[in-house]
């Protein structure tokens, strides 16, 4: 039988999941040798949502978590909650502001999907989708690689992202597709308008099928010897070339 | 005693490695049940500069490895050279072209480390400086984390980090700081002359000792709930600035 919940730990993850209220909590576990500032913080946000945390040896938090850096600090949740990419579809329309919507396609590594979510969430990005297939998911790991921005972000799941993009071509969203061998540089785009940005995954980049339905492939160019950059590094420069180019900053 | 060489493992760490020329090897070892164009580039380079490619058992890489993700190579070299970061005080100045240097102040994480050379190198700095203390240094876990391209790197070694920004600011360099709480948004800032940018540490940023030498504290504007990004991307968003303001891109 599948385990019916997930265990997230590390501080960031189990207090943003506090904070974002997404999910459902069965229980925190808090090891008995810790204490400061932040577990005072979880206890006071759990106590405030009945919560109870349950004093534990470090031992059983190294169990639970397969010795990982767990930070004195576990909990039992439902898992992350996800929606439908087809809502959003839904949703944008040209009676809206431009709209930003990022489309992961085939992160493969648990820690480049938490940097782009964690990055995705300070550009202003309004719609994250990942597909259902080849891709990491909204994972506890990924909770943690986030550093727990993934409690506070809106994930959808993309069953067909070639019909997906189409939809949202037909809704009026340009789609642009980051490609080492872009005919243009992002620098060069305009990515003011209703914008969809898909990022491909680490070894191969966005799929042909995929490709196809891109408006414009879009490179980042580069100087010297090395042309390659880690995938949520260059999805990290491409995020904020938009915020950049929109510039509704506040600081 | 200390061991006197380094072990390389993974395909590109040794590939790039063989390629930049930049180490001594006494030796490769290669997996028995490997084959494929990636070993035979290997074999190829290996036989061109003397380098003798042992067959071995898998279970021999596992165990020097200490069971890593090392894709059936290995090598045994001498370590990465460095150089001093005075070299580069001696080599800037007002009659060469704008010069771009980067100084990662106590990056902890190698995976961070390895990220941030491998953008540095693909968005043209000039100088990669790294303080002897306090900071992951040059490594092999460096090297793979950077997927190779830190052996083609100049890798510059700091003694004093405020003694040398102090020094640099005197041959006419712009010392800016990247700092969550910096009072300018790094796309408000002009970087087209010459520049050294300060990353700092994930944890507690650019040191106060540090900040206190820099000319302008420089912040990447966020929107939304979360204000926080991972050192290797907030690191590639401002190197890419530099590059895009110098507009000196081939494609």
């Amino acid at each position: 039988m599948k385990d019916k919940t997930d265990l997230l730990f590390g501080f960031h993850s189990v207090y943003e999941a506090l904070r974002a209220g997404k999910r459902t909590f069965s229980g925190i576990l808090m090891s008995r040798k810790k204490t400061g500032d932040r577990m005072e913080k979880i206890e006071i946000l759990a106590k405030e949502r009945g919560i109870r945390v349950e004093p534990v040896d470090p031992a059983i938090l190294d169990k639970m978590t397969e010795f990982s850096n767990h930070q004195g600090i576990a909990a039992r949740t439902s898992f992350f909650p996800v929606k439908s990419a087809m809502d959003v579809v839904d949703r944008v329309g040209p009676e809206t502001s431009p709209c930003f919507i990022l489309v992961m396609e085939n992160i493969e590594d648990p820690h480049n999907l938490g940097a782009l979510i964690r990055t995705a969430l300070s550009a202003g990005v309004d719609y994250l989708l990942i597909p259902k297939d080849r891709s990491a998911g909204p994972s506890s790991t990924v909770s943690r690689t986030s550093a727990g921005a993934m409690e506070h972000a809106d994930i959808y799941m993309i069953t067909n992202t070639a019909a997906l993009l189409r939809a949202l071509k037909e809704k009026g969203v340009w789609v642009f597709g980051l490609d080492a061998d872009g005919d243009r540089s992002l620098f060069d785009a305009d990515l003011k308008g209703p914008t969809a940005l898909v990022i491909g995954g680490e070894n191969k980049g966005v799929r042909p099928l995929v490709k196809k339905e891109c408006d414009f492939l879009l490179s980042i160019p580069h100087k010297g010897r090395i042309n390659s950059l880690n995938a949520s590094v260059a999805g990290g420069i491409a995020m904020y070339e938009v915020l950049r180019q929109r510039n509704g900053i506040p600081k």
